[in-house]
């Protein structure tokens, strides 16, 4: 790696007081333009929307994983129906998360040992063994524009013997899914592991950057550890990761995260919060969270974010919202989910727009950033 | 009544060979074409659906329920917030149901007299008391363009002696109805009881009829009765209604009950089957009813109903429907529901267009409606 100026990831810009950097991924389902979010869309569906909801919102590349939709509907069958971007009618480009992360955290009786994990499927028990060949075998077939590798991700906490043993093993796995082939226009990203041991971290960064990867990923952050400390596991791996290739922060976060882990220089995000809490009534908004049940709402004939210009906030009121939430209708959850991954988009689009300007720096100090970022990262990546 | 062409109701076009006729009805919020079905939005929302939705699906009236937006936000907050047009972001016209109905059929501890009825709430047991000027007063906070008053609905089956009882209190009610004040603009219909009894139901449609309402409902159709019998009665009931006025079947129906019903002089239907179904994976398609969940669409790439210009036929296969059913995705109620609603438009407008040609009697016999007509009413009218 070491290439500036790949066909695959440009940067286009750099803030001068901080870290932060806007970029271009070309892929062959179009650029997408970095920092970005990425809505989770774990079951081949971001929950609740359709694609076209995708693209007005702005969207250029959403996450799905690999993991789902192996055990249903099988990667045969999507690979039968033209891979994963026909079978969800999304034309744009997908990150395929590989399932590593939620094979540890969903599945019963999961064993790993050096050649893979074996687990019991969390639908119906059935006994499977991903490897990281499969991994990429899986993601061949669904024919993914990012494509992870199977990577060996401790719970929060752990020995420290299990976070070396897990950097060793990453890296093994690593190597292997290098050796699988993939089709033209699929771009292979590494994965950096290491827990909070910052010594773990820089040795995990130098072996996976010393590989042929396109992109890099920081994994087994937001997986219960305090923010502050997963933060600094980001920094020190975003310093070590090459410069010229795109740097990825699994699971995270917040507004607040993000914005405060793109000036460490990382380019993409992914994270379920903006969805499932839209599905639990909770609503990011420039003003701060609002809970859409509160009772204050109730004659409320406002718009939920009047600095927010997406449907839900054009066109229905606080109140309306909130009786639709109160009677568990779907278009709640619909609606909820069209504006928390509206304001998400905004604050990478803000983001992007304030590297470009040089003013980063006091971006990331806006007040609608300061709020306390929650203590812990938020919780697992897969929106079911 | 009697009017011919009045200004809320003008007859377009008759069928010679059956009693089917085109229509517009004129209301202040737009014009509504006849025969038509109307969407079921018992909660003040079309499950699953934004009103954009149902526009791009090219209904022009919904129903909502006032006993249910009278429990929950209650009518007073509606009317706080501009009325239920503004509060559910809807600005075409609204017909909604006084909800006697739904109190018979949902709530506890139902005592009903002569001057209403007497209900727990099903939501929380609070206890509540419905009177014909009540039923109104909720509607006319609501703003509904088509208001209907409270009626008693006996269940089926039912002895004479209740049935007759109901016919006689529906008609006081009716009076009573009429005494109390709406705002300009809103048109009041009057309901027709009498069970499978045509002596009964001839007697309350004379009644009904000889008082001053705009349009006229067939309540208590759809409850549980053989279909060949709720049929006679509607035809029956239709045959002494004024021609001027249009004709409303609450609660019905399956596309072929429709379809057959049109052929007696029918306008206006509502039914729960296309939302309610479309959730539990049962599709109406051109080619008959689908069951998406069914392993043989595993694969099946091709659009659900090839003969439909929907969103989920343009841009989905079956095999992805499936897939969204079995995971219990909401999408996949998203885009059950636009399809099913879509044939159903589809039906009507194939409907006016045989009028208009004066073919409708080749129309109803088209194979797509000969299927067994479903033996009972496709029970109540709340999607909820």
């Amino acid at each position: 790696m070491g290439r500036e100026g790949t066909l695959f990831f440009r940067v286009t810009g750099r803030d001068a007081a901080t870290r932060a950097r806007t970029g271009i991924l070309e892929t062959s389902h179009g650029e997408v333009a970095t920092p970005a979010f990425m809505p989770v869309g774990t079951r081949g569906t971001v929950k609740a929307l359709e694609p076209r909801d995708l693209r007005e919102l702005g969207f250029e590349l959403i996450l799905s994983n690999a993991y789902h939709l192996f055990l249903r509907p099988g990667h045969a069958v999507i690979r039968k129906l033209g891979g994963l971007h026909r079978f969800m009618g999304w034309d744009r480009a997908i990150l395929t998360d590989s399932g590593g992360f939620q094979v540890f955290s969903l599945a019963d009786l999961c064993r790993i040992d050096e050649s893979g994990v074996e687990f019991a499927s969390h639908l119906d028990g059935t006994r499977f063994r991903l490897t990281p060949e499969l991994c990429m075998e899986i993601q061949e077939a669904l024919g993914s524009d990012l494509v992870m590798p199977l990577d060996d991700c401790p719970p929060y906490p752990a020995e420290r013997s299990r976070v070396e043993e897990s950097v060793g093993r990453t890296t093994r796995w690593a190597q292997r899914s290098l050796g699988a082939s993939l089709s033209e226009g699929q771009h292979r990203f590494g994965i950096v592991q290491g827990g909070v041991h910052l010594d773990l971290r820089a040795r995990s960064a130098e072996e996976i950057a010393a590989l042929d990867f396109e992109g890099f990923a920081v994994g087994g952050v937001g997986v219960g550890e305090p923010f502050a400390l997963g933060r600094e596991a980001v920094a020190c791996v975003s310093a070590i990761l090459p410069g010229a290739a795109p740097r990825y922060v699994m699971g995270i976060g917040t507004p607040a995260q993000i914005v405060d882990l793109i000036g460490e220089g990382i380019d993409l995000f992914d994270c379920v919060l903006p969805t499932r809490n839209a599905r639990n009534g909770t609503l990011f908004t420039s003003l701060g969270r609002i809970n859409i049940k509160r009772n204050e709402f109730r004659e409320d004939p406002g718009p939920l974010d009047p600095n927010c210009g997406c449907v839900a906030c054009r066109r229905f009121s606080r109140a309306y919202l909130r009786h639709l939430y109160q009677c568990r209708e779907i278009l709640a959850s619909r609606l909820n989910t069209i504006h928390n991954l509206a304001y998400f988009a905004s604050v990478v689009v803000r983001a992007r727009e304030a590297i470009s300007r040089g003013e980063y720096a006091r971006f990331r100090t806006l007040p609608e950033f300061s709020g306390e970022p929650d203590p812990k990262g938020c919780g697992n990546r897969v929106d079911s």
